[in-house]
């Protein structure tokens, strides 16, 4: 059997573009003892990929050149010789941009099973996956933000900011997006019930952006959960309240090596703001409880999101260069089955 | 009796210049029912009073135009009628810029009194004042400093940086200083104990200001305690390592309302920091312990500080400009006496 897979063929300089992917044809092997092998059927494109890329110091090793891209999974066993799974459980997992992954099953933490009967399997890797706990983690832990607080989250039609605003209304928020283009502005509010949604893409610079975020947040910013940086995060900072609190998810307007200078830092210690940075694998302990939450909301209809879905594993590297432009709409995902 | 105040004359555009303060001979009134008359022996000059010399958004309200300057005081009690006080007592206020002061000793806060027979009664405007106080907030409480850690803290031969960096040591950590000039260096270096002292004046930019600090911090950067802001806090943000806690205390670079943009915030994120401002009077719950340690640490001679000291009231607005422009050499005071 055949397995086709996406290498990483060569680093960006500054934008991801299509020759830095490779398609490849490896054989499959069979599990060997301990070993399962999981058909994907989904796979899940996220921003982080795009710092993996570079080789730059970051918070994880680069993804090496000539290696399977990094990426999360959902999918269903195939074959097992472990005997905690067997053919047809649905498990989720770092497998890889690839049609087929063989794990080594008893290695901790290498496969979930998930139960796909309440919650939709490719919703494992949105809004019940790692980054509904990303925004669970950030909103809760990080900002700490208490009922009655007004919270700004940047791309906030996407797969964490969407889940950011809507756990915030439920704890009590007045919560406020801001999104690129008056579709996903109409979304995040109409959709998913924010309070009000900024487009940056109308304003010219921060201090316009600003003038915005002020007029829809009246009572100014306690948090915010950034996942864009740059101009949005100047804005963000220009209508802050003393004492807020700054959760720093993603930078996504500095991953292609553009400078993103922060124009005024002065406002951290005029204002005694905390600006804290975090990665949530590193806070493995808090899944179990984030996730029940997420399952629970998204099974009961409270919590809502929107995917966007190519098709065939040919299709991911556009669909990655997409999402980093922007182009996607709300989780951007890869069908592979 | 005629009392010799400064008050603010007009808003400095850029930096502070003679001609923002003017001098005013005031006749003095008697103490009313529960007011207490002080001879303000030393006035504390502190950077944190360029702040409020403009009507920029502060955390304090900007000091009135036409209005006694705010300050530290230590002085003597020359005339009371409070039951708690009488002449002859020792006592700490904010009693500005001038030689007497009237205060309603009733107001908790007002009036401190101190014991000025172990430690010199100008010590608790530093060492054992609120810069003190300050250097122990942010070290112990902000950055939560840990032995072994590696600290750096910019202004390292003024009045708080210079207690930030001998506690450090005391706690078991490696304390490299950054200063203006070969003197201020040799001073913090062989003075006050540090384990190396940075020459900001050295180096042209952040990047070569990064290497020196690289080389005097072989195990990087855990902790950063910031009184200076721009290319400063660029070069300690590029030595920074995972984790590392920067509390902003002072970013003395921007007073002036020169733009100080942080390069690369993205460093925040990567390696997971937590920057925080604050400021010392939100936190009045530490001071008792802080004091008691500083006390003691100054009266058994562990905790080493300088003086620079200006005579006459007259003298405070040109040694305020030179503290502003790094011309002084240690705590700051203006002698009223």
């Amino acid at each position: 059997m055949i397995n086709k897979q996406i290498v990483l063929a060569s680093r960006p300089e500054r934008e991801a573009h299509p020759g830095n992917f490779h398609l490849v044809e490896t054989p499959l092997a069979d599990p060997a003892d301990g070993q399962v092998l999981v058909r994907n059927h989904y796979l899940s494109l996220d921003p982080y990929m795009r710092m993996r890329m570079s080789d730059a110091k970051s918070y994880a090793a680069p993804q090496g050149l000539g290696e399977v891209m990094v990426g999360g999974t959902a999918g269903v066993v195939v074959a097992s010789r472990h005997d905690k799974y067997e053919p047809g459980d649905n498990v989720v997992a770092m497998g890889g941009w690839q049609q087929y992954t063989l794990f080594d099953a008893g290695r901790p933490g290498t496969l979930r099973k998930v139960d796909a009967s309440k919650v939709p399997l490719s919703a494992y890797l949105g809004a019940v996956g790692m980054p509904g706990v990303t925004a669970w983690y950030g909103l809760t832990r990080v900002i700490a933000a208490k009922a009655g607080e007004t919270l700004t989250v940047s791309a906030a039609s996407g797969a964490v900011g969407g889940v950011v605003g809507q756990l915030a209304k439920l704890r009590g928020l007045r919560a406020v997006g801001i999104a690129g283009g008056p579709e996903k502005c109409a979304y995040v509010k109409e959709e998913l019930g924010f309070d009000a949604c900024v487009d940056h893409r109308a304003h010219a610079d921060a201090q316009s952006l600003a003038r915005a975020l002020r007029a829809a947040c009246p009572n100014g910013i306690d948090g915010v959960f950034e996942n864009v940086g740059g101009a949005v995060l100047d804005a963000e900072l220009a209508c802050i309240n003393d004492f807020g609190r700054i959760a720093l998810c993603g930078m996504i307007a500095g991953y292609d090596n553009a400078p993103i200078p922060l124009a005024n830092p002065q406002v951290i210690l005029r204002s005694r703001l905390c600006v804290s940075g975090f990665i949530i694998s590193e806070h493995m302990d808090v899944w179990p409880e984030a996730l029940a939450e997420l399952g629970a909301r998204v099974a009961a209809g409270e919590l809502k999101y929107r995917e966007s879905v190519a098709h065939g594993i040919e299709a991911a590297p556009d669909a990655f260069i997409g999402l980093l432009a922007g182009r996607n709409f709300g989780k951007q995902l890869v069908a592979l089955v």
